[in-house]
């Protein structure tokens, strides 16, 4: 592992300043991450569901540690494409967790995917893949 | 056309209550539409850029007053795939346009397109497309 | 389980009456298929690489089994959204396997994620999700 | 434009020796190509559908040829994303056309959309997104 999960909290600390929107780093591993977004008005709907653009940041971001993981701080990294597919209304008194694993880590190209649930429940709301692109070092 | 202009002004304030964060609609068409999301810090993310979440829920709800153009106020239409691909680094100083069009408005499904444009440039920085569920109306 | 084995087995080969080129069941559960395809010449591009068709045909046919075996043998329901991730080159030696896993099956619509393997290798060469629209039972 | 219509027709027909089973060029512009598939036995499903996978293969071909018409007779470029939306059923008597755009050409990937038709008919029955990861070239 490139960075741990002390070191993975500060740099998401640094580099999402409005913070919490995008969750909380509760698990990391080679490759793998977890991450829960603590569900208040901010992020619902009418209806009472997480929103999906709420479910879409967390996704991007827990993919993004995911990654990490692998490379190291490599802030420049951006998300390419995101295919997410909403399977289920989220609970709307719960917290949203996030599970990602990367498929692969080239040196150009990150892919990764990740389950969304319901705190407390095991069937998933949604389901998402990602590109990440990933900045060629430069030469000196 | 199911809906015009107002009524989808209307629809869009009350079932968005938070509001402006969602976009302000420009245009609509029979199964078009266009919306701007004026840029502040809140959708900035760290190096200047308009954030993937915002671009995502712009682009979901262009795409949703355009479905909702062509079948009315089905308020319970539920997006069930969005696929995003990010082209270009959209400018920090422009407000983001997204300009969505219906592929196919079904009885069951609607899919739809969007480009996401950074306001007086011409290359899109994002396209998405979009998957609706249409609610069966309920028998009497 | 709606569907056996046998039974999968049988209504794979009247409906794809073109046949292998679309593979071979090796494994049916509840949710879940695994499928193989030989590989030979008429799926390889230049260079020794399966073709991308072949792959999401395998892909799709893996979706389309591990789906059945919930819902029973409707033969209509469709593919109505395919989203694929080519990660490694598959080996030209081996054959391909596709493990399928339905992620929702709903009453209109069932969603599924399948990991594509070269033989022999753990790492996926590619992975697909997948939407398959129901058809509603006609009322007698 | 870094290849014409003629070198294109020659560059497919070189690297596709299996060839007519991924359709003919009609069409080339800066950016952007037009195909045809014959719809033929080999490409039906039971019912009398034009098979997914032929679609895929004629939407892949078609972003390729509308990519290397801006980048020349770059053999190695790769699909490394596809995403395509299923909108309607295509005639089982009309070809089947592909009409290409690149969104976006970068020095490392290519994005492109593709709308697929039956020949004579307005209405896409499938649009793709497409991603194509370009080699960077070797130093000399």
């Amino acid at each position: 592992m490139e960075m741990n999960f002390e070191q993975m909290q500060i740099f998401l600390k640094e580099h999402f300043p409005q913070g919490d929107q995008y969750g909380e780093l509760l698990e990391l591993g080679n490759g793998t991450s977890t991450m829960r977004l603590p569900v208040d008005d901010q992020h619902l709907r009418p209806g009472g569901t997480v929103s999906g653009p709420a479910m879409m940041g967390l996704a991007d971001v827990a993919v993004y540690a995911a990654l990490l993981s692998r490379i190291g701080p490599v802030s420049l990294a951006v998300t390419t494409n995101l295919n997410i597919n909403f399977l289920r209304k989220p609970s709307a008194d719960a917290d949203i967790l996030a599970k990602a694993q990367m498929l692969k880590v080239g040196k150009r190209l990150g892919v990764g995917e990740v389950y969304i649930l319901s705190d407390g429940d095991d069937e998933p709301v949604a389901h998402a893949t990602m590109t990440y692109s990933i900045p060629v070092p430069e030469k000196r």
